[in-house]
């Protein structure tokens, strides 16, 4: 099952860029959860097309209908199908894509695989996939929510070689500060300097990328499944199943590696009657189960492979040419992938959950 | 299924550190495909304590037994059962352990998910297990050898602040550049800071971490199964599935984040017939599927955490204590991690290889 | 993923009786298989009610819309999502049922299982929900027809206690011959009691059940994963997981129980050049194991519990009460679980079919 | 993964019939379970060989070890191995069968799909695998009898034509009266009956089947999840996966099928402030979940397939020969399934005992 992701709150994806629709189907979900179109519809407002004039200015309005699983109101716990509609496809911008494969796009991989491909807009390997993720995490987050006050906030921390400085943000940034600018960088003046630099490139017909921090606050002790279920093999897996992800690393990361032990380790210590620990270079989690600290990690995207520019190619027929990019891109795709990166994080975060209360706290002994 | 590993080519761990034994379980083997002992062992061998002077002087054999699944020296299609019995286990160091949490082990999340804890050696969250991981990678790297040319190539590029220089090595290292040295560098001036920096942290009771490079020809293009089980981020749970990892990037990686697009897109070229990319910052996979090209990443290793000073901690009647490092403990685990991540690695790709033949080369219509 | 069937071949069902439409997500079909809709909907109008004056009088086009995975024709193998809105849907005349769980129906236990339920027609537990089964079950009879000359022949040869006699059938009915009367029993006498007996329970406001036989052809030997995905056993839950069902048996069945091993025993002998049983009281399968034999099996059926009597029963508030059934019912459903019979093994054949595949022919040592 | 069973409490058997052990791993079991080898090793005593002078006379220990997952005498939640050595294996008695399939064996369906076979006794399709579940069972009953007080209780009603007399059982035959005769049917007369018939059958070298009858109390409303992991359709699942099965019915089951609907249908009552069925045709199960009656199912197994005397067959050159069967074999295996089908019963009710606590017991919202 490829296009299913969760082991109890399952979500299986199904639809193509320029197809009549595109979906989801959520299998597992708590029943009596109250649930509304418009909690779904906020997530997938986030992460639509043409919301500012830093992104593509394709206009879909990406309107959810909730087909099953929700009845007067509350869910069932019956499967919950969800569906959006296509609007704005101009499907013809790709016909040259028919025949020759964009270069750092699936197209070949595509063709490679299957032996036959739906090329307009990048068919199933497009973003616009996402879609019935985010609906979905927009579920999850709200059980998340309910059952344990579970707080996930992700946001830009670079975009290409600009930073946000060390120390310059809030230890837990608000849904406001990230949305406050169109690049969803909670630094007022390093998210100016983004912007400028995505219109920037944009204007050269070029690309950049950048890296997702993401923090989740409120996870329990005890969460993430030993030996290979561990909660930070299945953040990465999660990630690293989003279009455009390159990299993932959790709490201290790679700069961990160049620290002795001496200075890693985050010592324990009683605090208001609970153990914590004093420092976190864990980022939340230890031997794949959280310990009740901040969880953090960061995701890298590269630059978006659509170049309004001519690139060095091959057709279908094997032989070489170019190819002249056109259509309406972002030229940035990480600022919209931030509520994507949420979703995920939401959607592992209660399949844990669903986990860990079937095997541990059920029965007393 | 947390201790289980594969759709297809399923693997099963179980074990604990200082239990009677560790194993695995294999199954979804191809059959008719001859296996010898001696070639698990070999693998073993490469992973087991006591090899050299930098890692832990622990003799353990960890001798294979082979207890189902082969028959006259041919797998038979029946699940593999591997046994691998318990010997140089010094429970008494682990006293203290019973009640105190060690910092930056799985001591205290154990203790919190399941209440219950084997503290002896850190019971199941000990790298022990990962003795199953390399024997079932063993079985998988032998049918990617008969079935495709596959090689995997893994090996250290960095321990603590010290890394192998631009350039310095070979496009695919030998293994026997790889084995040369007890800290698996191919580079041997590298390996020999390494060494002396290992055996500096180690005498002064302290550690360090690392990372590990895996180079992976002889892929065919078409593995990997979109949206959620591409091969990246299969890859990326299998790593971060593994004690002590921190960190994963493919390809261009974090360092890709901070290129243009058209700094970073790999131009397609026909090459001798076939279509290749001629460069490869996409690390081997597009769109979640391999092209064909060489598959490279990178894993970040935290150091060691366990250290032969006193650390502050907590005990389990939630008082504040202090613990001082026992036992014999490798200074930097991660020159033994190296067969682990090709163990893993081998068993994503078969996984992956099997899938594919599932779904795309059954029927021809 | 309660409601997804299949490992390598997935269907994901949702939906309610009385909700705005159902559907099913067809995961891990086989790429460049040409599908039109008609295929799929040749089937659906085989399941549809108001086909003949012995089932519902419920108007229902049933039509199906492929929203995903089918491109130019032909499959892409990405997943194919089909819906079916709903049309004649009278909800009001389940408003007693609000409060009121009907025997024998599921009002009780879902109720019981997830404090909330859709009472409107059953909600989820409606046969309606297996218009999805049934969409995906005509994809699964194509590949399997394709790829191996698959038939799959379903028919009734019970009604209440009205039988087809002993060797009355010729060895494999012909799909004419099933479709020749509303009751899909190729005898014709047998039929025209049947239907006799319907009508007469139907204006005594009763019900009455019976069995379905289900014969397969053109199976390879080799299809089924020992040792507990046998091929017996996954039918086995296909059928049980129908709505009605309360029996299954293969082969013999409980009929063989009764015969001593020289009598049940099929010998082996050679046919043109290839091995066969010379009697198949097997049913096409040994060790769980398709051994190139004709696989057949009987389902049993319950009376629909719909009854437009007076019964006793219990309200949700835990007193005692009477219902009084209404509503447009089948008086014998098993009539139109024909095609969903067929369906469900269709589904698990190509399933097995794909795993099979994946371990064994991948490779040749 | 073939050789597991269950989403949550998954059981993984592997080995051999004439292998150096058989086994199963236990992943997923409940931490804090007091648990001892001799809980385990009392339901093999049940199982093994050389019971009783009507069972075959094949002397095995079957002794148990426990390998993993227990620490002091509790459960960990780690995977629990467990371990059989083989003993008293005469191999040389098959030695013609290498070359010869046995006639409703699995011999030659296992060489038509792996192309290669452990031949020494059944290998795989051995019943010998049932030890790991068995073994499994036992665990999952000590957890069903603690979180629920489930009983499961399994005993012959039927071999060969002899039938226990309607209305002769008491309502839930207890244990003692079903190990009161080697033949584990708790009605004396009948008992006796069934014994003389086996003994009459092995002196001429033939054998028989029969039908187990299984009936669980204590199950509380809500266990199965709709609409395919039904609790019966698992149960039918678990049933058919074992060897020499047939047959799976119900409740009402195949009879049920004869009656109309006015007699089929279970009125809901008020008794002791609980909703309860005044009739029970539905078999404690209605709509997939359980409704807190007794559930009841009948299982019915084909004759031995081994019998000592002449039969026709095949070769693996596609020769026809003749075999005489040798060997120390079961003249009905009937009696030494019953722990096996309460096993299998066992793991289907715990895992959707824990997979209803996943999804509705966590949140209350």
């Amino acid at each position: 099952m490829p296009n299913s992701f969760g082991k109890l709150f399952t979500v299986t994806t199904w639809g193509e860029s320029h197809g009549p629709a595109v979906g989801v189907v959520v299998d597992g979900c708590p029943p009596r959860l109250p649930l509304a179109a418009e909690e779904i519809q906020v997530e997938l407002d986030r992460r639509r097309p043409g919301q500012s004039d830093i992104v593509t200015p394709r206009q879909e309005a990406d309107k959810v209908e909730v087909l099953s699983g929700v009845f007067e109101g509350k869910t069932t716990g019956a499967p919950i199908s969800l569906l959006v509609r296509s609007g704005d496809a101009r499907s013809s911008a790709y016909d040259e894509m028919r025949d020759k494969f964009r270069p750092s796009h699936a197209d070949y991989t595509y063709e490679a695989k299957y032996g036959f491909r739906d090329h307009r807009g990048g068919g199933r390997s497009s973003a616009r996939e996402t879609i019935g993720r985010v609906a979905a995490g927009a579920i999850a987050k709200k059980v998340l929510a309910l059952a344990g006050a579970v707080e996930i906030r992700a946001y830009l921390t670079q975009v290409h070689d600009i930073v946000v400085p060390p120390g310059a943000l809030s230890p837990f940034p608000t849904l406001a500060e990230v949305e406050a600018t169109p690049v969803r960088c909670p630094h007022p003046a390093t998210a100016a300097a983004m912007i400028a630099r995505i219109k920037e490139v944009r204007s050269a017909g070029d690309s950049v990328g950048g890296v997702i921090r993401c923090q989740i606050r409120g996870v329990p002790p005890g969460l993430g499944e030993p030996v290979f279920d561990r909660l930070e093999a299945d953040l990465a897996k999660a990630m690293l199943s989003l279009p455009a992800t390159k990299g993932f690393e959790i709490g201290s990361g790679f700069a961990g590696t160049r620290l002795k032990g001496s200075e890693h380790n985050d010592p324990f210590r009683m605090v208001e009657g609970r153990v914590h620990t004093i420092s976190n270079r864990s980022g939340g989690i230890q031997g794949g189960i959280s310990n009740g600290e901040e969880i953090y990690f960061n995701v890298g995207f590269k630059p978006t492979a659509t170049l309004l520019r001519t690139q060095q190619t091959v057709d279908t027929s094997g032989a070489d040419t170019e190819l002249m990019g056109r259509g309406r891109h972002d030229p940035c795709v990480v600022p919209r992938a931030v509520p994507i990166v949420e979703a995920m994080a939401a959607l592992v975060l209660l399949d844990h959950w669903m986990r860990h209360a079937a095997q541990n706290q059920i029965f007393e002994f």
